[in-house]
């Protein structure tokens, strides 16, 4: 059975939801950031990166959310989570997960851990004050520019779905107001009324 | 034909030196960003995102070097650039190339561009002292737990090659040297001597 190293409030949720959509037998494993679990020398034999999602499979260990999500398509396509036999439109798939991960993720990220890019508590302060500023602005241009609706690459719902909506619910947060990217919104009260979503959501908090 | 938009010391090479090893018609259009040319209104319709690669498909407008790198590899398969047909091992050369551009390239980013994340000049330059040290600890990382060997997934070459190459040719400038990473030297001086290498890097200044 797989087996998901999991963090509430983490970019994990997006592969919680996508096992939930996949129909996947799975267990979760938590990984207690507050005691500091991710560094300790059991889960760096899971995940030498320190960092969460890593999911285990009977062939070995995966990480890095875009791979793990193209991965449960893959091995789930009854499921039908991504245009598997049209190379075109599973590169514009990855291409808005490697956006979340590289871009959105990231900005995210310096409003908390801001010492991976810096020493000084004075840059800590300057970067947690413009997360709002860079993640309204990825906000606005996955709304003006990549999201096809309904769902984000269109009418057919995909691992990008379950990836946007994480992003999504970091938004309060960071200080954007959802309310402002309408269509986003609507996508995370669309997202937020899905079985699967709901299940993997249940222990969240 | 495939058109490549191209900026000189970006990460862009990693593209065009996989269109080469897949034997790839493509042309070059260069993005002159001393002129701030990635921000113009006609690029901007390229690619809202104002980055490169973007490459033009017959199909549509390709961005992010990962979604890129797997679409070659499947346009080309021929030249045999991505295990296909294995999801798992396609799963590890994804989670390869999304730590690359997610981590690798956001540490070296810091040196250079710290107004994406911050505000102040004090900032930018306890971002940019600390690159040496995040992009150390990347290649440790990779040296150490995911580089196969004798390529970065094993014996067979695929598109991870270039892209980790990209990052070699990024060390020195970020203070970094590769030579302390005696498997990673081994690999970039390889990929050097590769004629697809040679042949993308030909006009690189």
């Amino acid at each position: 059975m797989l087996k998901l190293f999991y963090t509430s409030g983490t970019c994990a949720l997006a592969t919680r939801i996508a096992l939930e959509d996949a129909g996947a037998g799975y267990e979760v494993a938590r990984v207690d950031f507050s005691k500091g679990e991710q560094r300790a020398p059991d889960y760096l034999k899971v995940n030498p990166k320190g960092r969460v999602p890593a999911l285990v499979t009977e062939k070995g260990i995966l990480t890095e959310t875009p791979a793990i999500l193209i991965y449960i398509a893959q091995m789930f396509p009854a499921a039908n989570l991504a245009p598997l036999d049209d190379a075109f439109a599973l590169a514009e798939l990855q291409a808005f997960n490697s956006y979340i991960a590289s871009t959105v993720h990231v900005n995210h990220a310096h409003g908390r851990r801001g010492a991976r890019w810096a020493n000084e508590q004075s840059s800590f302060d300057d970067m947690k004050a413009k997360v709002s500023e860079t993640m309204a602005a990825s906000m606005q241009l996955i709304e003006r520019d990549f999201f096809e609706g309904p769902w984000v690459m269109g009418e057919q719902y995909t691992v990008a779905d379950p990836y946007l909506f994480t992003m999504e619910t970091w938004l309060k947060g960071d200080d954007v107001e959802i309310a402002d990217f309408p269509i986003l919104k609507d996508h995370f009260d669309r997202m937020s009324a899905r079985p699967s979503v709901q299940r993997a959501m249940a222990d969240e908090h």
